[in-house]
Parts: C-alpha cells; structure tokens; sequence
C-alpha cells in the first residue's frame, strides 16, 4: 500500500488539501454554537393540545380543480381520508374534527409526545395532512388529475379546561353550520336561480336563518335539515376498539396435527361520525375520549 | 306561498327546530372566546428566520423504496424539486440549504410575511415540502410507487447577525462532508470490501478524516474528492436574473403592418448549485443574496 | 413682542437651531420602530397564575443583619407585611403563601389585570414587595439599620387545574416543613449541643424525619409538634370580609338635631393563617378562595 | 433515653404521627411534578437585553409627596442614585439611561448572566431599583417622608442590532426632550401665567417645538437651550474606569524597616453624564461601551 500523503499531498489536491477536512470536523464544532439558538417552545402540561390546519389559498385550488359547490364530496372524503392517515402516523390524537378546507386535531393533555414541543405537534400534523391530500388525491377523484401540490397552514392553541376544549370544537361546527347554510342557499340562488353572485351576495345580506331556510324551501323546495349530515355537520374522527378475527394454523401440545383456530383480537381504528358536538350527547356517549386512560 | 311555520313548526322538524339555528349564530359568538387562546408567537424583527425540515423516519421511508447506499441521486434530485417549489410559492425566502433527508430556508430578515409568525413560517414550508415530494415523487421514481405519504419535521430558529447565518449554514455543510465521507468509507467496505454493517462500523470507530480518504483511495481506489459534489457540497439554491427573450406581432402607430419584434423581460428563477458555503468566496461573489434590496 | 428669527436666528442659537428641535419630533417618531420589538408575554387565559418572589442572596443578607437562626421571627413578620402589601395594592390575587425568604402569589385564573401579560405580574409582584420590604424594616427591626437594600428574583408559572394549584402549594409547604425540621436540628446541634456546624451536618446526613424528631427531644428536650406553627407550616395570606362599624352624626329629613348612628359596612382585608394545605380541610373551609366570584 | 415510638406513638401525637412527617418527605417529590410548568424564557443569543422600569401610577405618588413641576431634582437625582446600585449589584450592565420616572438598562448582547433567561432580567433590575428608591430616598428628600412603598412595572425587549439599540436609546432621548419642552411651557404658563391646567393645554394645542421656545423667550424671558442638560437631555450611567491611589505600609525584603508606599489600582465606576445619544458623536467617544470586550 503506497504512502497517502507520497502520493497525494500537495501535488495532487491543492485545493483541498487532507489537513483542510479534519479542519472540517473541527469546524463542525465550532459552528455548533447556532444551535443554542434555538428556543424551547414546550406546551403547558395538563392541557389539551388542539392543532389546527387551514388549506392555503384553497378557493383558488378548488377553481382549478373544478371543485362542485357548494359542497364536493369527493374533497370532504379526501380530507377525511387524510385526517385519518394523520390519526394512524402521530401519537396521542385522541379527537379530530373537519369541515370545508379545514381540520382540528385533539392531542391528549396527558401526551408527552416529542416533549410536547409546540413546532412538533405542528409540523408532523400538517406535513402529514399535507402529503396525504396528494398521495390519496386519486382515490376520490380518479378522473381530476392534480395540478400543484397543495400548501397548508397550521397552528397550536393549548386549552387548559375540558370546557374550554368543546367549546372549541362547538366554536367550528357552528361554524360550519352558519357557513353551510349561507353558501347552500347562495349556489341554489346562483345555480338554480339564475342570480349572479352579486345578486345572490344582495338578497342574502341581513337574512337570518329561518329566512334562509325558507328561501330554500319556498324557491328551490329544498329542506335544509334533509341535507347530507357531513355537510351539516362536518367529520368527527374518533378512536374505536374493533375485534378482528383471523384464522391461523397451530399445533398444539400433545396433538399430532396442525389445526385451525380463530384467533380473536382487539384492534384500534379510526371511525368517522357526522353528528352533532356542541350537545351533550355526543360527550355523554364517547365519554372515554378525554378520560386520562384514552 | 304557505307560511314557513305553518307548515314546519313542530310537526316537521322536532329534533330541529328553527328557533335552534338562529340560536346557533349566537352559540357562535358565544364559543368564539376560544380565539383568546391562541398565543402570539412573533419572531424578533430584524433577525434571519430559518426554518429547517427533516424527513420523519426517512431511514424507514428509503428502506421501503429501495434507496441506493450511500446517495440515491433521485431522492436528493427530488429534495432539490421540492425545496424549488417551497420558494416559488412562498414569499421572501433568499436562500436554501439542503443535504440528505434535510432542508433549510432562509426568509430575509426584512420579512414581514404574515406578520413573521414562527407557526406560518414553519407549516407553510413543511406542508409545501411535504406535498411537494408526493407531487413530484414520479417524475424522480418513474418505476417505483410510492408507498405511503411521508411526514415531515420542522422548526425555525433566529438568527440576529448574518455571522450568525453564516456560521448556521456552515455547520450544516459541514455535517454533511462529515456524514457523506463516513457513509461513503461505509458503504464501500460493505458493498465490495464484503464487511457486515457491524464490521464496517469497528473499522471505522475512531478514524480521522485522512484514515477515511486513505481507506477509500487504497482499497477501493475512489479518491473521495472526485465524487460529486452533489454528494459532498449538498445543494444551495438562489435567486437569479434571468433576461427572456420572446417574440410578440405589433402594429407600431404610423405603420400599416404589425412587425415581429422581441421583448426582452428580466424574470427571477431558482437555481442550484453545489459549491462550498463556508468560506468568504461564495458570499462575495453572491453579495446580493443578503442584501436589504434582495 | 419681537419676531423669534429676526432675534434669535443663527447667532444666539448656532448649536440647537430651531430647525433641529421639530426635526426632534420628527425623530421620535422615526424611532418608534423600536417598539415593535416587544414581544406579547399574555398568560394562557384560564389558567391559575402563580408568581414566585424569592429573596437575592439572602443567605448574605441575613448575616450581614444578623438574623436568628433557625428562624428570625422579626424577619418573618416583615415578609408578610411585604405580602399583604403586594395583596393591598395589586389586583386579583386570591391567596399569597410565604416560608424563608420566599412568598408566592396566585393571581385567580379569571384575572384579565394588564391582559394577562407576564411582565407585569412579575414586575410588579417583585417591585412592590422589594420597596414593601425597605419602607416596613424600621418596624420590626426598630434598632437594626438595614444597610443595603435587598433584591429579589422573580417568576410565572401557570397552572390549568385547581389540583395542580393545590399540588404547588402543598410542595412548597413540604419543603417549609422538611428545611425547618432539618434547620431546627442542625441549629440545636450547634447552639446548644457545641457541634460545629461541619459535625452538624454529618450528624444529620441520611436521618429520616423521625430520627430528626428523636435527636430533638432526647437531645434538647424539644417537641417539634409545639414548634410555633409560623415555622412549621409558613404563612397563607387570604382575604376576609371584616364587618366594620363607624358612628356618623346624620340629620334625618323631618327632624330638627342630628342624630348620632352607628354605619355598617363590609370591607375585605387580608387576614395571615399559619395551616396545613397540603390536606383538604384547608380548601374545605375556604372553598370561595379559587371560587369564580371570589 | 426513652423509646421514641414507646412514649409517643399514638397517645401523644393522634394528629400529626412521627409516620406522616416522612410521608411529608416522599410528599414533597410526589408534588415536585409542578416543577415541569415552569418555562424557558431564555433570551435570543447575539441581541442586546434592555429592561425598561417604568414608576407605576407615579403621577399620584409625585402628588403625594410635593414633587415640583415640571422637574423635580431630588426626584430624578435618586432616580440616578437607583440606577446606580443597579449597576454595581447586577452583572453585565454596559448602559443606562433614565428620564422622568423611567429608567432602560441595556445588558450586553454577550451576557449570559443567569442564563440569559427574561424573567431574571426583569425582576432583578426592577426589585433592586424598587428597594433602592425607598433605600436611598432620604438621602434626597431628607425634609420629606415617604409616605408608602412604591410600585415599578419592567419589561424586556431585545434588540439584534446596535443601530436598533440605538433608536431606541435615541427614541427615549427624543421622548424626553418633546415632554420636557411641552411641560417647561405649560407650566410656565399655569405657575407665572396664570393659567388654568385646562388654559395652558388650549394654549399649546398644535404648537411646533419653534412656537414653544417663542412662548418661553418672550413671555417668561426663558432661554430653553438654558434649561438644565438633566431635565433636557436626561441621564446616561456608563462605565468609566479610574484610578484609585492608597497609601499602605510594607516591609520590602532585604529592607529592616517598613515603607509607606502609593498602591495604585484601576477600579471601575458608574458615572452619569447627560449629554446627547441621538449623534454619532457620543458613540465615537465611547465606543467601548458596545465592544466585545466592555
């Protein structure tokens, strides 16, 4: 084996000498230092961690991909799809909630996932939400091809009480209901009315919903309340204990031949209802959501 | 037209009844408190906002796509894809480094992009990145499927002086040398020496820089500093001017036939380069990059 | 009245002329920039707000003015004059806990004073007990000079629940209880029973509590159970409702002479307990202290 | 020596048995949990740390005890002597500046006293300047009593830049200087005039800075630019370093008798300047103030 530096040194890589790389390990050292400047932003303990994502420009997105108004289905399936891929990858979502371009997602106030860094309860949830929406894309609209890839914003609020936390959630179904309601009878008016959008925006203003409801009755002979409940109400995920049964091969002890038995297991998946939240009811029914053995 | 109550009230809608959802507007403003919650989290002006993205379990991810050891130049050729997009679509980043599973942005300390909150700055990088890689995915990968949607890790950190920036980006290229090299000596003692992983890692427990190179050149004969630079530099992508030239028909006043004539236009695009950050000459020769006006 | 420029201009005023002091005013707002580097500190709302005050190097301080060991009661008294002080004149605090040279405050987690902002519980907690301190000295130290005047270190912390509440009290009441039994000891040793204080200390190395308790009564003949309770258990400073009664000369309408009537009223005033909190009784009998309308 | 259980267990002690006083020790760990609430509020590295007291209500407190308008010198010189001792107790202070009932306090960008964390910048300068200003108050207002213990509000802002800290610095001057011109007229105007408060405010009402010094010249034969530098400029504390010379005894070797010697020793001190910060020329002068190795 011929000598390194016979051979190499100076004559063969001037430019990069030997010395200069395990000048390189020194230098790593000396610019770890960066590092100390990066902050600490630990969520409080004890209380609920809500994560909620936001698609980024999602009107202009649903123009070009010719999205149906005032509702598609398909879109609602697809982030349905996506809240659950979110559920199975990260720990300790024990809730999530979603309606138009938007989903919430209840991280236990028990978790201590990744510390309970805020940056990484946020950045796991949407980047995992954010290359679901294109890798299931063509599952729900198999025809549509995608044409950019989606951006999505995030944020982290921390609810200390139970309380606080359903009122969160109350907060965004009566949202969805005050918005669903609005845009149903707008596109009737525009759809099927023949208004233009300026005209339907005029004859909205100031109505409350009892009018609404009516227009939608009286003119397009629509029962509001009739309306698909995932429209209505939005898309609740929550955990439930599934028993699977699969059938498996074994030999026993002191038998001779392999036999085939059930083999019972409990199993945790995701479920999507469409039901009202700000009631009791619902709390009432899944009371283990927010018990501390969840 | 019959009369809304007359014709609902009670008998039709029970479970709902209309008194209910104008009671749901005001159940709106009453759970809207929830807002209050949500923490300011402005970054320090006057600071250079870098936000760092990790692939999550990508050691899993490149496993179940059969990545090439010790580079898969697809992988990082998509990487480069998607950091592309991130700074097409989102404003004010003046720079990016990337080198493995990771990618860091820099936004311009001027920036006042959605009012520099770290949550905004952090997910609408990570989700853009995140959906980017499935998006592009087969453009990289023609022949390999993608198995699952990948999650992404990320965070910002402030850097107040362009030192600071520097020393930053420095320390990232330098773990990158310092990773490649170690994983190049790896590989080739595991791929042609015949080694197990564990027997590569004894060789190597311990060795300098040199040791590595000597290793490399006299049994493998690869002399480390001809690999690409790709591989040993990462990736840094910048702004450039770019002068388009196309051709447009007009009618100039007082001549009767319109003319071909060129239009030439000064356009923005990305590009990559694969060069040393650490020492002075490539800040001198990009001046601009940190500069107020760029 | 003679015209300012034809008076001063130029030759009274060579070095301020008159230009420079609007382009003052002009500057004030030039820099205003500056203020936007402030960042919001707002507390998580519906969370217990605690702010911790802590006397700086008092093991200093209290051998410069020669405090009694184990316990100067003079000192003691004076910190919770300190403490009733900062009850008086800052808002919502509903309960203050003091041992050493230590005082916490618990600010009701429906306070909204100065918008909930870290800052200022903390400053103002710190500041007004700091000068409390210097301005009440002369009366329970009336013949020792305070020479220097003393600092403190501040903090917030914020607890979600009334059990997480009641957990930090109960621990800084335990660590009251385990410093004065061990200081109760360690002091006995020394003064009374000629150990040095190295010999003291390797004495008690390792007793548990009832060992501790053992070498008190056999050694010194010193129940600590008939300890006083101001060392043993610290003080709670609450509010209490005092029904206070005045006499007031009023002339009734229909009458001739004045007549001399005995008012009532009710005033809230702190009153000290020295109690167990760490048990539920304490909470029991005082159950409007973390009430919402307390 | 009697048996410690056979005298006292039970009979003596029901209440608090010798069992529950080491239950109180493993109590203390069990509660420590509360610990983990606390969070970091560590300071960005590399940026300049200023903490702002501010007097808390002291327009009512300057009533109370007679300050005089518009300036009161015993007020603003203890100012001044608080400031002081703020300095020379805490650590890595490189600047102070003070006007009315304000004080700023720039640490230098390298500290790392306390580990940079807000919370010890806050309370440790504001609790020292608190307790010195009831410490040092008759030492000024010797004639005058306090009357009660006075409040300060403190905040932490961070500057990444020397020019910002600068404008800042440059904000308060400029504050100053606008305050004390309007309150040199105004009260003018109310003491010599004999105005009302509410005639005098008439009476200034949109005036520039020119009118101003007009009203001083030519109605009360003020000169502003004559005014005191403390009133108009308010008051820089920096570092100087001077010499100290003291005489001491020695006894040289190969010497019989001892010498009285001159031991010279260079010793920092604060000093109080008021002069301009806005121009370059102050910066010039001290341009050690902000250097690395001050």
């Amino acid at each position: 084996m011929r000598s390194l530096f016979g051979l190499w040194s100076k004559s063969c890589f001037p430019a990069v000498p030997w010395g200069l790389i395990s000048c390189r390990e020194m230098a790593k050292s000396k610019f770890e230092y960066v590092r100390d400047f990066e902050v600490q932003d630990t969520c409080l303990r004890n209380c609920w961690v809500l994560v909620r994502v936001d698609g980024r420009n999602f009107h202009r997105f649903a123009e070009q991909h010719h999205f149906t108004k005032p509702n598609d289905v398909r879109s609602l399936q697809l982030m349905n799809r996506c809240a659950q891929n979110v559920m199975d990858e990260l720990d300790d979502i024990c809730l999530a909630y979603g309606q138009s371009d938007e989903y919430s997602f209840v991280f236990h106030k028990k978790s201590n996932w990744y510390k309970r860094r805020a940056s990484k309860f946020m950045t796991h949830v949407v980047s995992q939400f954010a290359s679901s929406y294109v890798f299931y894309w063509k599952e729900y609209f198999p025809d549509v091809p995608i044409l950019c890839p989606p951006g999505f914003d995030g944020r982290v609020v921390l609810y200390p009480s139970e309380q606080n936390l359903k009122d969160y959630l109350s907060w965004r179904q009566a949202d969805c209901h005050i918005n669903n309601l609005y845009n149903t009878v707008f596109w009737s008016l525009v759809q099927k009315g023949g208004l233009t959008p300026a005209q339907a925006q005029d004859r909205l203003k100031g109505t409350l919903a009892a009018e609404k409801n009516e227009i939608l009755f009286s003119e397009f002979n629509i029962n509001y309340n009739n309306e698909p409940l995932l429209y209505r109400k939005g898309s609740v995920l929550i955990w439930q204990k599934v028993n699977e049964v699969s059938k498996k091969r074994i030999k026993l002890p002191n038998e001779v031949d392999e036999k085939e038995v059930e083999v019972s297991r409990w199993r945790k998946e995701t479920v999507i209802l469409h039901c009202d939240v700000i009631g009791d009811q619902f709390w009432e029914e899944h009371s283990s959501i927010l018990s501390d053995d969840s």
